[in-house]
């Protein structure tokens, strides 16, 4: 084998112990959060045939596919989201029960130039409804969100809505074109909190091409409060659809508990072009600087691009490492690869089995315990201890043993208990 | 968007909510038996530098890598295990404490020719204790199998052990070559459990091009006891090193308490030419045609391919689908892709909120329940919780809402049952 130098690729990265295992906790924390509303995971292959993939992201998005023809020349391409995955299973799939509730956390790759938190590959996280059009769905969506956020400790944050039908009937009056210009408008507004109202107000006439009167009108629209909504729109159909909707929406905010955490953003524009309704960005309030950390709408047309009936659908997204990042700012959680808090050393050979027996008890308990590998030195064995972030070490020596005791030291503080053999994991719970 | 046919690579599966609900929690629970031992998890990238993998799984899996060229042109191929990313990460990290216990759970890629069980991509699901030579870590090995095995609920099972020092002083006293031949020989006697001892008999001769004596031989050392190993292994260095080694696990296999389920076979010879002592298989005896669950062994050279110094392992690597299919057929698991047995349903909007708290109630009271997206009449809410498979469906009606009281009805028996608002959690649980 000819020796060569481990590296790895630009953009990707190993996510270690200390890292990866307060992560995968809140992985966790927030899969069972989504089942305990009734979704169910789902898992899609990696590889797609190109043809599923191309042509739903954009040309820009096109260009970021891993795309390669696979040993049988097949032209293959690695997921970019798992939202045309998604799509694809619903078409495959016309016997699954509606609504269809499934979570789904799983790696995407995108070949985008890799820079400060941008990577090539990255964990997504999507809960969706698929096959309800009823606002409940949508409602719902603010749920599990906020009770996402609560199961992990964040009491602090608000989840910011719109409704789609309101720029689309903004946009219209102004008579901004539909499709590209009228998606270039929205980035532009979809600035607004990083850049403020005059920077956008300039990059409207810039970029947009807008007259005064249009962005006056941008702007009327992003002060308006819900209620004179729908007077504004009076004359447009799908403006007092949004409003209604939107409107609804708030309604059964109040209903589900979550009233309080919720805010209506008529700024909220979303990068994607293929939300139909409710949009939602969500924002930990005292980590606001990180953006949105969980975002998503109502995409009533995509989920029928293979052909099926059209499929009405809405969910969220959560932003895995974002969160994760907030969680870090906010202390709610540290790093630490180590599962256990406990170590049981191992005095020598003739011991070694009553260490076993202990290990095995603590762990029947529910207290995770390492059983050190060897018995050098007690000494070497704190080290260790110490080196692995290990709170309490369990000595059982041979007079231990003989006695039917065993002895606790936390190793911080170097006290040490000597107890009754099985009442140490009383002890340590 | 051009009207594309919704379909899958051959060789690939979606895993649909009845599959994969009750999968991940078979996963779940393996790693949560993988923690309480101070196995902490990794995540590498799907995606590696190519010739980090190429030429570690011989000619054979070269041709199988998933390799292509990147957008920059880079030499890229999807992982083909979860090894030989670890010996990249410890190659990359020597920070990393020693003995570094990790496991992994993720998918691999490998270009194979689907058949009946034969994946493209799949997923591995490795536990390894790297940076120890101690026999106590093969022995954890063994004890963390069988832990995993119990917390699925599976009690009879055995686990195959052998070392491979034996193999290696067994094929050196008859003469055979190492390398290729001797890997040709242990792959003939691989196939004993499947093929029996006249089949593998003339394999050795047609196959391997073995003599009668040489046939008798290995068959003679199928058969000892491990107590006659050290005396049948007297002139091998290397064999008596195996007898002790096997003897010791055995004598720690009974101190940490598995030794019942610990057998010695001395046919076991793993495929891969890594393994440099123990090695293991894990059968479930009451569905053994499955083959094994759980497989593994010492490989003390393998880690240093990446120009470091020497890192003794070991580990097992449990066959996720295969162990999932011995549950489904030990009648432990069953698919079933409904997280929730309770269904509260909607009678109409001027009840939802109650119907909305009632749900918010039973999940903070640790009873996972869905909320119908809707107020349809009660038939249609109820065949909806027959087709999902719920247990229960809750009725909070204008009377019930007006009195404090909510109705559980049982679907399968029709039973209903009115009990006090805040009493319904604790009927339900």
């Amino acid at each position: 084998m000819a020796n060569v130098k481990p590296r790895i690729l630009k953009g990707f990265r190993d996510y270690l112990p200390d890292n990866m295992l307060p992560k995968q906790r809140m992985l966790d924390t927030v899969a069972r959060t989504f089942e305990s509303f009734g979704f169910a995971p789902l898992v899609t292959p990696a590889l797609e045939y190109a043809d599923i993939l191309v042509g739903k992201y954009g040309d820009e998005g096109d260009k970021l596919l891993y795309r390669f023809l696979d040993n049988g020349d097949r032209d293959v391409a690695l997921r970019y989201d798992l939202t045309v995955p998604l799509a694809r299973v619903i078409g495959m799939n016309p016997q699954l029960a509606k609504p269809f509730k499934r979570y789904q956390i799983a790696p995407v790759w995108r070949a985008e130039k890799p820079g400060r938190g941008r990577f090539r590959e990255f964990v997504q996280c999507d809960v969706d409804i698929v096959g309800s059009d009823d606002l409940m769905a949508d409602a719902e969506c603010l749920a599990v969100g906020a009770a996402v956020l609560r199961a992990l400790g964040v009491d602090d944050f608000v989840l910011r809505v719109n409704n789609r039908k309101l720029l689309t009937a903004l946009l219209a009056r102004l008579g901004i074109a539909e499709g590209k210009p009228a998606m270039a408008v929205l980035r532009s507004v979809d600035k607004l909190p990083k850049i403020g109202e005059a920077a956008v107000r300039a990059l409207l006439v810039s970029e947009n091409g807008l007259g005064s009167a249009a962005v006056d009108g941008i702007f009327d629209f992003l002060k308006l409060d819900p209620a004179e909504l729908a007077s504004w729109f009076a004359d447009s159909e799908v403006g007092l659809q949004g409003a209604a909707e939107l409107n609804a929406l708030l309604g059964l905010a109040t209903e589900l508990g979550v009233r309080d955490r919720v805010e209506v953003d008529l700024s909220i524009a979303r990068g994607l072009d293929y939300y139909t309704g409710t949009i939602y960005e969500t924002f930990l309030t005292a980590a606001e600087s990180l953006g949105s950390v969980m975002s998503g709408g109502r995409y009533d047309d995509l989920l029928g691009m293979f052909g099926g009936q059209s499929t009405p659908a809405v969910g969220i997204s959560l932003g895995v490492d974002r969160l994760f990042a907030g969680l870090l700012e906010l202390g709610l959680v540290q790093e630490d690869g180590n599962p256990t808090r406990v170590l049981v050393t191992v005095f020598d050979a003739s011991t070694r089995a009553a260490s076993y027996a202990i290990a095995a008890d603590l762990r029947a308990a529910g207290v995770p315990c390492e059983v050190y590998l060897g018995a050098p030195r007690m000494k070497k064995q704190f080290q260790y201890a110490d080196r692995r972030g290990v709170a309490h070490v369990i000595i059982a020596g041979p007079d231990e043993v003989a006695r039917g005791e065993v002895t606790i030291k936390r190793l911080a503080t170097g006290e040490q208990l000597t107890v009754a053999r099985d009442a140490v994991a009383s002890h340590l719970r």
